[in-house]
């Protein structure tokens, strides 16, 4: 254990190497492998067994135990950046500024670290050991990655524990899940002239109604539950009476239940939006209709307190100086916690802004870096289980 | 007045040569200067006393008449085709293809017709003349050629009766004005990330509102009344609380009354709909506004069936084998018809198709296109009466 530490400590150097050259491979979403290459390279001198990139660009790396069990460590490759994007990174002070450079690149310099110093130490570890460099965590990348690793992939159904690097604030442990589901609802119609034509079906009118109605609906704030219509278009020109409307629509809860009974009202407000609006037109010329689109679905999971993994992470924490409570977000855990898969998402190190826009930075002051690296790899191994020198 | 209709026969190449020249200038949106130029060259070679081009743009011709009233003929210059459209006319048989051939520049080379038949023949009026080549009919140019003339140029307050000649239905007479109310409703509030900040006001929930109680307005059948929501926009993205949306909304009657009335209960909705949102909203980032900016406004004239303008246009078509009914639209003619000054929209001609479309056209069969013309101009010589020769 101590060889491990002092292997991060010796490492750091290596480290912040990695995290900067990883950040200068530009990762847009649904655009992960270039990156994914540059970390299978590293990933692949850390004496891993075997590392494969899987179907849908994942890159596991199988590090095997003498034991039983299987923890896998996980970052995410993704950035919310757009291919295009100057992903340079630039040092001030303590701080590197970059696009991506703390949301999610530092957590894939983490992993990497973690996986170094076992290496560097020659630390056995009872369960085998999975390092994952996983795509589509942002936006409509859906958590894709992760959905593949346990649903799909090689490894499904046979991993234990689930740790995510991601994240700055070490004061928190990830162990809910906020679900989500996000559509895009497209009310369509035969159109025509605002005035000649009026009587027909506006689809206008039934967008309305379903937002207007969504908003009225009560919703718990324990388990916080959300809604929100955002992302509005539609419609030609003042003269007409629209074809084609949309409205994009997100729900958000930290249970299933809650967000599952949102999803049923929405799909009877969006049904009794085409019945009132082809119930009062005249539809010789074509009635309205509506299409729930799916463009988002992340499975929610409850709160976990306690329990093994959530406890030695905690362990781990304050063993470093980090005093952290557990809350609930959306994160790669979601789909692991949603299966009952002891999951927790960490944070890669102390210090980071601007996540999600260009001015993102990480600040990696030596102290506080080594120690939350030195807490994630304790919780690795707390969890893996040391196995007897 | 057979010597005027003879010369309306001997004139019909001219009409032709003007109608292809004046449709080869293009006259987009807000941009009629150059085909008003050509119009004012013409127009000055058919013995006027005086030719402006007043302060909007309008070409206005005046031709003395012998004793007491002031009678308008007009046109509009603007076509609904953006700059760059190809204008090039084409001929098929006997109809000429062009966007913007028939509406309205069939109307302008028919003013040209009757006041070269009016020189040739050396007609006196006892009312003056006013052939008026008008901008801003269409769209966006919300009638402030005709708005400028009736309120605010040299000849307001002064003219008697006005003729519009614009459409190709010889069969109608527009002595109606269907009146129009636009609007960009535009809702703004502080954003925010769509789960963290719920509970926030969301502008989108309002547009919901207004549309759908706008949906559920009961309105006449008659006089006519609508009203349309139209082009939806703004949010910036599925995980936020838009900061801003908007919608267009076209309201129209037939009557003044009711479109006031359906006015003032947008209004009343915008109101409601911004008090509801902002009364179930924690309101510390900030509070949800409405702003309702006017894009239209065409005032609204009940249907005339008769009256000496109207009665006298009937007769003059009834003489060249058209029988017209009355009918209400949105014409030029809905500014003086608001303002009780007795005026009728006319046909420029027999036979026309793909109005405001690339395929535009018209029918340009001598017989009745010259029927038409001598229609047009008995209209104007019975209201403006003829001078003892």
């Amino acid at each position: 254990m101590h060889r491990a530490y002092a292997a991060i400590e010796a490492g750091f150097d290596t480290f912040l190497d990695d995290l900067v050259m990883l950040t200068e491979v530009p990762a847009p979403p649904f655009g992960e492998a270039a990156r994914g290459e540059a970390f299978k390279t590293r990933i692949a001198a850390c004496g891993m067994d075997t590392v494969t990139v899987d179907a849908v660009g994942n890159v596991v790396a199988l590090r095997r135990g003498t034991g039983r069990g299987k923890v896998a460590i996980a970052a995410h490759l993704d950035t919310v950046f757009p291919a295009g994007t100057d992903v340079t990174v630039r040092r001030e002070g303590t701080r590197l500024y970059a696009p991506g450079v703390g949301d999610d690149t530092r957590g894939l310099a983490a992993i990497l670290a973690v996986a170094r110093a076992l290496d560097a130490a020659d630390v056995r570890t009872e369960a085998d050991l999975l390092v994952v460099a996983d795509v589509g965590e942002e936006g409509l990348g859906d958590l894709r990655g992760v959905r593949h690793l346990f649903e799909a992939g090689e490894h499904a159904g046979t991993i234990d524990a689930f740790f995510s690097f991601d994240g700055s604030d070490m004061e928190k442990l990830v162990t809910g899940g906020i679900g989500s589901l996000r559509y895009r609802i497209v009310f369509r119609g035969p159109g025509g002239h605002s005035f000649i034509d009026f009587g027909r079906v506006n689809p206008s009118n039934a967008l309305g109604a379903v937002v207007a109605e969504l908003a009225r609906t009560p919703v718990p704030d324990e388990p916080r539950t959300t809604f929100s219509s955002s992302v509005l278009g539609g419609g030609s020109s003042i003269n007409a009476i629209p074809e084609e409307v949309f409205v994009e629509v997100d729900l958000r809860s930290a249970d299933p239940g809650p967000l599952a009974d949102l999803d049923a009202r929405l799909r009877r407000l969006v049904a009794q939006a085409v019945e009132e609006e082809n119930g009062r037109a005249r539809l010789s010329a074509g009635m309205l209709t509506a299409e729930i689109v799916p463009i988002g679905n992340r499975p929610a999971a409850p709160l976990r307190e306690n329990g093994r993994v959530i406890d030695e992470t905690r362990a781990a924490h304050l063993e470093f100086g980090f005093s952290p409570r557990v809350t609930a977000s959306s994160t790669d855990a979601n789909v692991p916690l949603a299966l009952d898969i002891p999951s927790v998402t960490l944070g890669s190190g102390p210090g980071a802004g601007g996540v999600h826009t260009l001015g993102e930075w990480v600040d990696v002051e030596r102290d506080g870096s080594v120690r939350a690296l030195k807490a994630g790899l304790s919780a690795v191994l707390r969890v893996a289980g040391i196995a007897a020198g």
